[in-house]
């Protein structure tokens, strides 16, 4: 009998597991794609863009966490749609693959609500490269501000707005709030510490919506102490080239990030199946595509309602991975002839971080603030960042820049490769000269 | 009386020595202007291209480097000419600065011999970004071929040619042998180790010129025991995309790096002083121009023989940093009076690394090769590295890839910014659908 065939797209928190769940399997191949060659640690991507880790530190080579799993291929390619009758999935170099079962983890993508424009002004934060963008803008912002005579100009330079009051935006606010007290005042000679301005915008009543009122009051208080202006009941109605406009109010901030919508993979449209309002697979109980049994559909791209009405589970980490294991034991019960049973999710709480050494924690039922909620969200992030070197890594960073409270990655590279070549003068160029040129050893 | 300024262009290994040299003079207000927010540890940029250090850890902001020197700023600023005759330094941003003394120290960049179309096809290894983009394209090749059925056609994926024989391509050369072996065979399944090639070619009759011909010797066969194919005497004629010419033969390469050619600044031709034939400026014995005591050029920029018809003095970063010490030395006399000296290098010898142990070095009148040369340019390059914490992360990175035999930094991160953003389908786009949107707390 051939072996039957797992495709998992997506090598995010759910599709690892699902994979790492199956390792035993013998009557399986699986074969795992992604656009990217890394898994990506998402919780600490804040932190790459804002110069407080590195890339590496919290992202792996998919292929290298497999290397001693011998039933799987990884494979660096993107998937492009579904053919659910023939059971097939489309991808954009090797054709149409044959599935036996199909899991669908590709996460979410930013949404800016029908305007695509602001993405440029106002960058979000889902991939390393986008992280590395928001680092090179935020850090250019103090070197131009450095050198800028005007104060108008300068308070431009010196504004942070941060659209969206979730977890990431609160995250990126606390960060900007500390980056611009203790650094400027240390490494930068003219600028004004106090023209500085970081300005955290939400349209609800309050940030940290899934959070209880009280835990989100805190939070306000917390970022207001280092400096965070939190704007609550605010609508943005346009973004442009270093503008945010509020109704009848426009900030002028050359630095804008986006941290406010979420949709689902592009992929589900080309199921044919109902979706929600955010392009989410409504799934059934066992995270499965109502009537295709041999399909699933996990984390941020699934909608599950664990009882009728209910709201459906939030597009969390542990929902991910615990949908993961979920959908690795439906697929061996199969194996063994046994029936499947419905998801059950365990929730274990929430937490959110602000700054160095403040955070809002909700935990089996407890709520906690402060100094010791933000241990135990470093406890937490750094337990599951994948592989002990990372966690080593992680762990010598963060201690580093608590004691000398500094920035480890403070690097601006250049956008675009073609431009960090050789001297281009930007005035007129001199007089022609025959070319110069040296050789030193080579063709 | 005002105090003196003193311009800067540059922080590399030779502006942070006339800087560093001259934290102590209070009569003297210091700028240093650079392209960009770091100084590059150069020695050990290939271990970035090669995905074994992060670009964090060989790289230093210059500001924080002068958090505690008072008498300087600095400028993320680019140079674009000189005025002897004004005493002014023109800038791309801030106009022409005015200046008392004027230190030139801008370093070298690539050559393509006329042939600049060449650089989209083999990229050089000068920044970060570009040692970002030569990762991507190493890493990405090993991807693909992993997916490509076609034998001749994994075979030209597997092609890595690195043209010039001189230090970086030595490593650059030796690293990618070592990945090809041993990375090969345990994260892939269906390459086949033996196809894959490296090929290292040199004009001149022997890789590693400057050094003795027994040495040169032995790392070409330390080279060819990791299974890099060196090719001596050997001339490019053409690079095109994918193919690399060698006047009757044709080799298929997916990937080909570019270290062979070497120019200098093209802020010299502003100069209207006679250049050699790299461009480089032909300074006095005390690394003035000549007729402007007030102007000093040093490093990769200068051209300096030591006795009139000697070779001049090699790029080197020891030349540099001896150089910029002298630089403020000669200052400091000028403000006491006192007549200056002659610069004089004093060669404490060279060293080039051949993969993971082995490297060959010359070093006060010594010569030795292997496990003993390995470990001597290993301690140089981590005692000069910026930073009690670089030195530390990079002193753990090795020792854990030495360990595990893994690289710690193999992310392939997307090329383009814009390119990174929501997942768009490579095939026809699906039917279309309303917008699919979510609010997840925000505006």
């Amino acid at each position: 009998m051939p072996k039957k065939q797992v495709l998992i797209v997506g090598g995010g928190f759910g599709g690892l597991r699902v994979a790492r769940a199956l390792a035993r399997a013998r009557d399986l191949e699986l074969t795992l794609l992604d656009r990217r060659n890394h898994h990506l640690f998402q919780p600490l991507l804040y932190q790459v863009a804002m110069a407080a880790l590195s890339p590496a530190e919290i992202a792996y080579p998919i292929r290298t966490i497999f290397t001693h799993q011998r039933n799987i291929r990884v494979l660096l390619e993107t998937a492009t749609g579904v053919d659910l009758a023939a059971r097939t999935l489309r991808t954009a170099s090797l054709g149409a693959l044959p599935y036996d079962y199909l899991v669908l983890a590709c996460g979410s993508r930013h949404s800016y609500f029908g305007h695509a424009d602001w993405e440029e002004h106002a960058p979000g934060l889902k991939s390393l490269a986008e992280a590395t963008e928001i680092r090179r803008r935020v850090l250019t912002a103090f070197e131009l501000a450095e050198k800028e005579p005007d104060p108008a100009a300068q308070r431009r330079l010196l504004t942070f707005v941060v659209i969206g009051g979730g977890p990431t935006g609160v995250e990126l606010a606390g960060a900007l709030g500390e980056i611009s007290r203790h650094t400027l005042s240390r490494d930068f000679r003219r600028i004004d510490p106090e023209r500085a301005r970081v300005i955290l915008l939400e349209a609800g009543p309050r940030i940290l919506p899934t959070f209880t009122p009280a835990l989100s009051d805190r939070a306000t208080r917390d970022l207001e102490k280092i400096g965070v202006h939190v704007w609550t009941n605010t609508l943005v109605t346009a973004v442009g080239p270093g503008t945010v406009t509020l109704g009848p109010e426009t900030l002028q901030a050359a630095t804008v990030l986006w941290a406010a919508g979420v949709a689902s993979s592009e992929l589900n449209a080309t199921l044919g199946v109902p979706l929600d309002r955010q392009g989410r697979v409504i799934v059934a109980p066992d995270c499965s595509v109502p009537g295709h049994p041999e399909v699933f559909v996990i984390g941020d791209q699934a909608h599950l309602e664990e009882q009728p009405g209910a709201p459906p589970l939030p597009g969390l980490a542990p929902v991910a991975m615990q949908q993961g294991r979920h959908v690795a034991r439906s697929i061996l019960a199969d194996l063994a002839g046994e029936p499947r049973a419905p998801f059950r999710y365990r929730d274990k709480g929430q937490m959110a971080t602000i700054g160095r050494r403040r955070a809002i924690a909700q935990l089996h039922g407890l709520e906690f603030a402060g100094f010791l909620a933000w241990l135990a969200w470093l406890v937490v992030h750094v337990y599951y960042l994948i592989g002990f070197k990372n966690r080593l890594f992680v762990m010598a960073e963060w201690t580093w820049s608590y004691l000398a409270f500094r920035r480890g990655a403070r690097l601006i590279v250049d956008k675009d490769w073609q431009g960090a070549g050789p001297v281009r003068p930007a005035q007129p160029a001199p007089p022609p000269q025959p070319p110069a040129v040296a050789v030193s050893a080579g063709a």
